[in-house]
């Protein structure tokens, strides 16, 4: 660690000159000025990534929702609160060499949102919420016509049939690797310190040990260095 | 401050003796494993109160959703993640001589929570929200046949005709008295540092100035320890 400070505050590193985006964080989308929908993200994989790719001496751009933790330093930040504001946002910070998609963007949005504060009318009749779909960012970059980031990296939140569903994910969306996860309540990673990561590449699954977040990041982030050397 | 940091710290004070009821922040109520609706609440507001109650002698039963303020040292926190859960806690603090309901409750918990996380199923189809009411935790204590604590405060955050709606609250919930706030986006109290309170009592609305949330909290602790005298 002390090398690689020493190397981002010298502007070398195995990084430098790439340009990486990573967005981190839930989406927070709104039902009326008072309600919203989240996800339990806390953002901090995404934050312990886009560190871990600053010391390897990346320029990063980070699009974070709004998160339990800080942003990294020495990074820009561009803040959103919704899915349409993160794909907005990813759009006006490419191109990158490699983008990484540790956000946990919300699929749906309301699409029936209030402007004003929803009550009870004290007819005991219930709301009803209508969804329309939010853009898919990580698709969209994945299959960029012009200007692709060399390497696309997704992640899956799984609570079930990791392997099946993040290598499933991993075609459908055209990126190059998915970073996935067990976020069942049992396994203390959603909002926890530690990960356990399951990569998919075009290679097959490799299952990594439990570390913490801050070891998985690292972790990755030699990998993407390898990936573009 | 000091005078009532000495009286605290000596166990005087107005409110010595007296045991008081704080719920605050949201209330996160899920959708599935990863997804779940939210209010924009920081439990500002109802933090501060507890603090000023507790400088005022009292014994503070602070109930609190996930708000992103910490709670006040020197109170009894009983942690909350859904409404039903806030219901069971209060119910489980009471008696009370005074009970302050400053949380941003849900009105509505999703009816057909999913245990796996919902999945886009590639069909283009949306999911359904169903709701189911919340139980409605200031109706019920205010409606109390026996132990209701003696001075119920009710919250009302409105984003329009804050008064008159927070006089047809009053009267409806059965509690003594409202502190109405207007939390458009356009006034920066939700989430901000300050508050404009118009408090409804049996005589009517009273407009307080636009003041910190912890000198509104003072100034609504001082109320109740007149009230309960």
């Amino acid at each position: 660690e002390i090398v690689e400070a020493v190397e981002a505050a010298l502007g070398t590193g195995p990084l430098k000159g790439r340009h990486v985006l990573v967005t981190s964080g839930p989406t927070h989308e709104p039902i009326d000025p008072v309600r919203y929908i989240a996800n339990r993200s806390s953002g901090a994989q995404g934050t312990a990534i886009a560190a871990a790719l600053r010391d390897l001496g990346a320029r990063v751009s980070f699009v974070t929702g709004p998160a339990d933790v800080p942003p990294p330093a020495g990074v820009e930040v561009i803040p959103v609160q919704t899915a349409q504001e993160m794909a907005e946002a990813v759009n006006s910070v490419l191109p990158a060499d490699a983008a990484v998609f540790a956000a946990a963007v919300a699929d749906w949005r309301v699409a029936n949102a209030a402007g004003q504060k929803m009550k009870k009318d004290g007819s005991g009749s219930l709301p009803t919420l209508e969804f329309a779909e939010n853009p898919d960012i990580l698709a969209s970059v994945s299959q960029l016509q012009a200007g692709r980031p060399k390497l696309v990296v997704g992640f899956a939140a799984e609570t079930h049939d990791v392997e099946r569903h993040a290598t499933e994910k991993r075609a459908r969306k055209g990126c190059d690797w998915i970073v996935a996860n067990d976020v069942s309540p049992g396994t203390g990673i959603m909002g926890g310190a530690e990960n356990a990561v399951t990569l998919i590449t075009a290679n097959g699954a490799e299952t990594w040990p439990r570390l913490t977040k801050h070891e998985t990041a690292r972790r990755l982030a030699l990998r993407i260095a390898e990936a573009l050397d």
